[in-house]
């Protein structure tokens, strides 16, 4: 009898731990906050690494590496940055060890204590533009195009995995420009390049919006941000996009030259996503029996199992799956082809099914001198027996026909969570009963976000790029708005 | 006139210094010990990782992601582990910063203070094999064969630029195994990965062999090494990988069930290269006009550069290195075109002899209506005017001859730097004199070993893998010896 797993319905919490654990994706340490990623969860990870650092490249950027430890000094240097970011860090004061006299291990050395105190980075804003400075003499050095891949730790008292979680591993971009109309337009480039990513790779639809100015980053004047629905309504903040001004430049006093030899503040913006895109992905389409996964990123995109009562039964398959396999793998199908002979095909469909393959195939000795073959579909949960003969371009079309259906099934359940709402009252009860996005009007004020915050724990996902042009009046306060906002309780 | 730069013969390690910053390689930071690996420098490092991630995954391995803190205890749980890596490094022990109430800045807050202080990894095995103790429980979850790419932190006193920083990127693979036998050969495959990616990639000839053992990693009961020479005779140890043994095993209390039943410890690998490879590889190859680096690696493998007078020129003649970058391109040949019209092409020459760019093309008009093209090669600073017809695969074969000639250059370096000697007179005097490989007899004492080292700051870098099957007598001591072992100064 198969174990029996929570159902999002039952505990969506629970079942997302869950997911994770079947699919060996990942797990709490020992040490407190930090997650250890499992090869499989790492292969999905390093899959969407992959695909953002070529798109990186292509828009002009290079990857570089910074220290892991900021002096505590510098991040007070810019006075909005450390207000957000240095309060829950680790610290690092010192720098070696020795055995304790009483033999019982080993104790920190008293006498090496660090003089200033190094901080593991947050974020790495502060010790970059500490390098720019040197980097950055004049507009010829401009733009200066920089992304960095790197762990991060930022102190989290509750964690969950991906989500959050004291150590995470990211990538960083850091940029600099000559004029603030480029920074801006960079800004919106990378928003652009993460929302194309989580559509078109993600199966997963994004509204690209400003973050209000009480939820933009710390140190930013414009943070702009991709914002994601999970299947239990609440929204996910995947990407965000930082146009900083010149904040950076004026507390590291980064200047260039320009043609006419004058010299002026440089301007700046940053932008990240974490292996926070992971919870994102898991959340967004997998269903009750385990992950589902878009084919684009799908470590293994096609799994085979042989159905046989003899060795040479299976021998005989083997020998069709081991062609089959060559050709989608010149067609650039990841493929595996499992004949463990400990493990019963049973076993085996639940487990690729657990683990998200998108399509797996079986088949026995019966459908082999049928010219036939299974192949089921992980998304539908579907299957259906197909000639062997021209299976392959039959698996390829049924790839894109997945990640197409997965980024059509998410936007149908973002539509139909999707809200307009113009009282409070109704606000309230339906965001109690339905959860989703609410399209509403706001005065614009930080007082009104903090009373909705308060009192509904939902907050300003974003003001949308794109939205109707409908003046009207807050919901709260009554007062004008230029247009509505997306609320939203998020993780 | 140019800058007058410091020659390897003047000074060698001031040269080193030089040769990373007119390449733009890399730089310290302003946290003591701490680098910054600059763009240029980090495609390098990418190349390298790009290459070696591919072999680990064509030997069977996966990547995962392990925390960057461990547990200051964990540290002590493998006696001589501890000895070896805990004394210096970085140690975490407050996870909060407010604000001064003087208002003078950041301070740490008392309060938020760790229970148990957490350690900066300065190598994962504990970390790693505490949670190996929930993932291995038969023979079935065997090999586990695992690899991580990381950030590794050793507090050092005194750093040189990819040589010794006190943070550094790496990877470093921890497998299990079923049999000592298994694990043995799980050592040695990786460290043929090791040499083999040296040869053939890095262009650099390595010496396998083992290290004495008080040289051995701590914690193991083999290390296989890599040894390079520099062209100043120093050895520099370029990877290891070592034979835990059941060590880490015992002490994390890591058993599995077999076939039979009966529960035994696993048996363990580590093994890992370092950012200290692009040391290597600068100080392998470079010359008195800076970076020579094999193609293999190079990040831009082909530059061109026009020569023009009008912008009517440069336009005919970018058209046709347009052309020509098409098809290298296509030919998988990494290819840059540099007609910025700030630079002069005397500046742009130099520019990309300082970056170690294989291959140099030019083309002015003249030649172009000759139907000619220029063609400079970095490594022996030659060049011949060509047909531009066929000029692709003509570059394509240079490429290729460009890589087995730095191969064979320090090979043949490293032949003319070794010597054999047999009394430890001519050692200390030719030491003095040549530096470089010295073979000679040794009784297989640490003592002897220490009294070489106090003596001549030489040490035994390794125990051969092949070596002439020649007993002797140990030239100290007098004393009966196996064979030769190598002698040299090391980084």
């Amino acid at each position: 009898m198969a174990q029996k797993y929570t159902t999002r319905e039952e505990d969506y919490s629970k079942w997302y731990n869950e997911v994770i654990g079947r699919a060996d994706l990942a797990e709490h340490s020992d040490v407190k906050g930090c997650m250890v990623i499992k090869p499989y969860g790492y292969a999905i990870w390093e899959n969407i690494k992959d695909v953002l650092d070529k798109k990186f490249k292509e828009t002009g950027h290079s990857n570089a590496y910074f220290p892991l430890f900021i002096p505590k000094s510098y991040l007070s240097k810019e006075a909005s940055h450390i207000e957000g970011f240095a309060k829950e860090c680790a610290v690092v004061t010192h720098y070696r060890l020795k055995n304790a006299e009483d033999g019982s291990g080993v104790i920190v050395d008293p006498d090496a204590k660090l003089e200033e105190e190094l901080i593991v980075r947050p974020t790495s804003e502060t010790i970059i533009w500490n390098s720019y400075k040197n980097w950055i003499q004049s507009y010829r050095d401009l733009p200066l195009l920089i992304n960095q891949w790197a762990n991060v730790v930022r102190w989290e008292m509750r964690t969950r995995l991906f989500l959050r979680t004291t150590e995470f591993l990211w990538q960083e971009g850091h940029t600099a420009h000559a004029t603030k109309q480029e920074a801006i337009e960079e800004a919106e480039l990378m928003n652009n390049v993460y929302a194309d990513f989580a559509e078109q790779y993600m199966a997963m639809p994004v509204i690209q919006g400003l973050k209000t100015e009480s939820e933009r980053f710390a140190g930013a004047e414009e943070t702009y941000c991709i914002e994601a629905m999970m299947q239990d309504g609440k929204a996910l903040q995947a990407g965000t996009s930082h146009f900083l001004g010149q904040n950076f430049a004026k507390a590291f006093d980064v200047k260039f030259a320009d043609k006419d030899g004058n010299r002026e503040y440089v301007w700046a913006t940053s932008w990240g996503v974490s292996t926070r895109l992971m919870g994102a992905l898991i959340m967004t389409h997998s269903d009750d029996d385990g992950l589902v996964l878009p084919p684009k990123l799908a470590p293994i995109q096609v799994v085979a199992v042989p159905i046989y009562k003899s060795l040479e039964d299976l021998e005989t398959i083997s020998e069709k799956f081991k062609e089959l396999g060559a050709k989608l793998k010149a067609m650039g199908v990841s493929f595996k082809y499992d004949d463990d002979d400990n493990r019963r095909p049973g076993w085996k469909f639940a487990e690729y099914e657990a683990k998200g393959v998108p399509v797996r195939l079986a088949m026995g000795l019966r459908d082999l001198e049928a010219g036939k073959i299974e192949v089921a579909r992980r998304d539908e949960k579907t299957k259906e027996v197909v000639d062997f003969d021209g299976v392959d371009a039959f698996i390829a079309k049924l790839l894109e026909e997945i990640q197409i259906n997965l980024l059509n099934r998410a936007k149908n359940f973002r539509t139909e969570n999707t809200h307009k709402v113009d009282s409070y009252d109704e606000f309230k009860k339906e965001l109690k009963v339905k959860g989703g996005f609410f399209h509403a009007h706001w005065d614009g004020t930080a007082e009104t976000e903090e009373k909705i915050k308060q009192e509904t724990k939902a907050t300003i996902r974003c003001i949308p790029l794109e939205r109707d042009a409908e003046v009207g009046k807050c919901m709260v306060t009554g007062k004008p708005s230029a247009g509505r906002v997306i609320f939203a309780k998020a993780y």
